[in-house]
């Protein structure tokens, strides 16, 4: 998590990318194209600060023809680019490419159409995801997919990284809520994939660009699924006297053949974290504290919440609150999604990881991670989805104390390949970016990664889209061994990792 | 659905295909290497019988190892392969290409792995469909997606056209239950996509493949997801006195918030021919019949049954039967199910439509239906998935009466183009194959077609893997106007339609 400086040359260096400026200046107004220096910093780095790249100018198109327009000049100048949304991204996935453009599309935050009979809504891509709720609240509509970021996030950054959020577990992600995108393909032409049908028709382009991190096309209008607000919404919070008890209700609630709409574990460093800053009323000093919702009809919630209450306590927990008031359960829910943030409160630095494991295995994983940060002399606190094994283990370090922060990044990634170990992946949410490309081997195989460039190599050829994201490459991983190694097909020119 | 001779001519022509056949003898033995014109005849088409044609050999590996090593072969001779489970799809996916080769999964039906703390299990691609779930029905797990050909359809080609159901109104498409599998790609290499999480890592190859109708690689080990059999089921059959207002129930109940497990709708016709094959207990007589199917915790299901009735009350049911036994039930779906192999009891000869219509224009586009037929003068059986707009208009012909096969084609045709007219789709769940490839043009634009055979030619670069299916091409549409229109890509040799 070092800075780096520059993914790939740009063809014609800075001649190019200022006549580029001049020619959109032209084509937008000047206004909309920026240079400067200062303002360029702005866009240097997305959620993760620890990688910044000014880059040499960023856009602001205003609708699909302006994108177009822009990427088109892009491609014909050789300049590399990235799309960009809210910036609030966890892998580096929007870093800017040192001497490209960065794309963004913050001025398109229009809702285009609202379709309540057909429960569909089209939007532009910096509309943020719960404005989309919003916008239908009234109508007991609202979108599901609920990352932690959802107030700022914006919905085309949302189907760049394929994002969940608490109710995953229950909703699915972002790529089983939207029908249909319009495309700007890295060569500028304008493509529509999906459709009002209830399947995909031909190869699942939609699919296929949704979580590929802004590497294949930039979307610039997006239909989504909108579903019903659920009749009824049943909270808890149980404390536990250990992981492991709580680890243990979780497995015995989806063994009772219950779907929570979410099942979060926080442990009692990240209680504290989370006290210390939003004062939800979390029991400090706990060993660690179940977040259960259930939601749905009212009979079967009611049902339902009741055999949740005895499993946990059957389980061994030491006490359960259930909120008196919507208030309430807002600020248990507040609490939780403030939790990455919170971590200030108790250090002053902190990495956040994101990998999922089998959900059996939870116990035998958070154990092995209290070893691991033993031996690596840090705290790590865990605040995660534990329905679906998404863990997000919280590395507190202190970079002001020297070799902290190099430990906490060794331990960061060890954890994330940990995961792989146990049957599970280096990410659940966050994406790979540029963070976890040099962990991408330790899942994949050369042939596995070869078909992943092919894909890539389909919609940009040229390799301007977003490059040096997902796939390792010498330059970013070269000098880490094992983490690079040249497949084939590309010392044969036939696929290029950007 | 005339006959179709070759999409493709094979390099190297017949010397090509004898040498190969030698080599796959001496490989696998020559048992697995089929060349006799008789047993070849078994294969010469699925389940839509209007297209024919004879490979030159069926090829019958047993491992991921021996597809590999069949694919490799291929692909070094120049032979175009296409895949084949158990030939029951609808659009002529599995369609032989002239002087290729028949890749046949038929041996690969073992059950690799049973994980039931996670609800998984792993496959090879020629386990059927309702293997998948008789094998964990003890345990109260089962695979959802279900098409009507569930007892002899198998996983393999329920992927390659990611295959629905009644009940994937409420579950969704086989996508939706698929984790991971291993691929054989069109060159012969090996590789894995999806994973164990809950997410993909990197671009979804896994989503981009189901669907794609075997033009881009052959599943040999498949994980999928397996649900947990719900408490209660709650199943009814309302007759209306019309299609319109068996329309307006079916809206209703969706707009009250119910998610039924399914909504089927039959028209007189249909009841007219099911209740000839099977005697399920359908009013003959009746103008429109809806099966509703609720599923779910007991204590819900009960509550929204009694809403769906009281909905079908108020649109105008004339009568409402509710199974008193599971026999009765499975009677009931068994009706529906067989549907269109009931054709043949009230007409010699009969088309099988597929199209998707959003569900609010369900009125409007029976009526245009209607009038089509009149003007055809042939008549039109409607049965079909009312939940989610899919519809299955059968169109009634006799062969034998000169012009009756090309007006019913024609009549069929038209109704597929009136479901993109409508703001649907060409196809809901039987995909696009050989029947719909001249239709494509009608729903999607030079550049939407374009993108995705890029994304095609990523993984199949030669062309060899099921060539001729999915896009049109001058052989296959030439003759029709508008039909086929070359793209500029394809004129610099970029991009390539099979």
């Amino acid at each position: 998590m070092t800075a780096v400086t520059a993914t790939r040359e740009v063809l014609g260096g800075p001649a190019a990318t200022e006549a580029l400026a001049a020619r959109l200046r032209t084509a937008l107004g000047s206004g909309r194209v920026i240079t400067d220096l200062t303002r360029l910093r702005t866009y240097e780095c997305d959620g993760i600060t620890g990688y910044r790249v000014v880059p040499a100018l960023v856009v602001l198109p205003e609708s699909t023809e302006e994108v177009a327009l822009v990427v088109a000049a892009c491609a014909e100048a050789g300049v590399p680019f990235v799309a960009r949304g809210a910036g609030t991204g966890l892998s580096g996935g929007a870093l800017p490419v040192a001497g490209g453009a960065v794309i963004s599309l913050a001025r398109m935050r229009r809702v285009l159409e609202i379709d309540l009979e057909n429960q569909r809504m089209t939007v532009e891509p910096g509309v943020t995801n719960a404005d989309i709720s919003k916008a239908v609240a009234a109508r007991n509509l609202y979108f599901a997919p609920d990352p932690s970021s959802q107030t700022v996030c914006t919905i085309g950054g949302n189907i760049a990284e394929n994002s969940g959020g608490a109710h995953c577990l229950k909703y699915g992600f972002t790529t089983n809520h939207v029908h249909a995108m319009t495309l700007v393909l890295p060569d500028g032409s304008v493509v529509t994939v999906g459709g009002n049908g209830v399947e995909q028709v031909g190869p699942d382009l939609r699919g296929a660009v949704i979580g590929s991190e802004g590497t294949l096309a930039i979307a610039t209008s997006i239909t989504v699924r909108l579903l019903r607000t659920p009749e009824a919404v049943r909270t808890l919070v149980a404390d536990f006297p250990s992981a492991d008890t709580a680890a243990e209700a979780v497995s015995r609630i989806i063994a009772a053949g219950i779907i929570p709409a979410a099942v979060e574990m926080l442990d009692a460093l990240a209680i504290e974290a989370c006290e210390a800053a939003v004062h939800a009323g979390y029991s400090l000093g706990t060993a660690a504290a179940l977040v259960v919702e259930l939601d749905g009809p009212e009979a079967s919630c009611a049902e339902d919440f009741a055999r949740v209450e005895q499993i946990c306590r059957d389980a061994g927990t030491t006490h359960i609150r259930v909120p008196g008031s919507p208030a309430e359960r807002t600020l248990i829910w507040k609490g939780r999604k403030a939790a990455f943030a919170a971590m200030g409160r108790i250090s002053p630095d902190y990495y956040v990881q994101d990998g999922v494991i089998p959900r059996t295995r939870l116990s035998e994983v958070l154990d092995r991670i209290r070893q691991m940060a033993e031996e690596a002399d840090l705290r790590v606190a865990n605040v995660f989805h534990a329905g679906d094994g998404n863990l997000h283990p919280l590395v507190l370090y202190d970079a002001a104390v020297p070799g902290e922060s190099e430990r906490g990044e060794h331990l960061s990634t060890a954890i994330a390949e940990l995961c792989v170990e146990m049957g599970g992946s280096i990410t659940g949410e966050h994406g790979v970016g540029t963070d976890k490309a040099c962990s991408m081997p330790a899942m994949f195989g050369d042939d596995d990664l070869a078909v992943m460039l092919r894909l890539r190599a389909a919609f940009d050829p040229a390799g301007v889209c977003n490059p040096g994201k997902i796939f390792p490459t010498p330059r970013l991983c070269g000098e880490r061994p094992g983490r690079y190694r040249p497949h084939p097909l590309e010392a044969a020119g036939l696929i290029d990792r950007g």
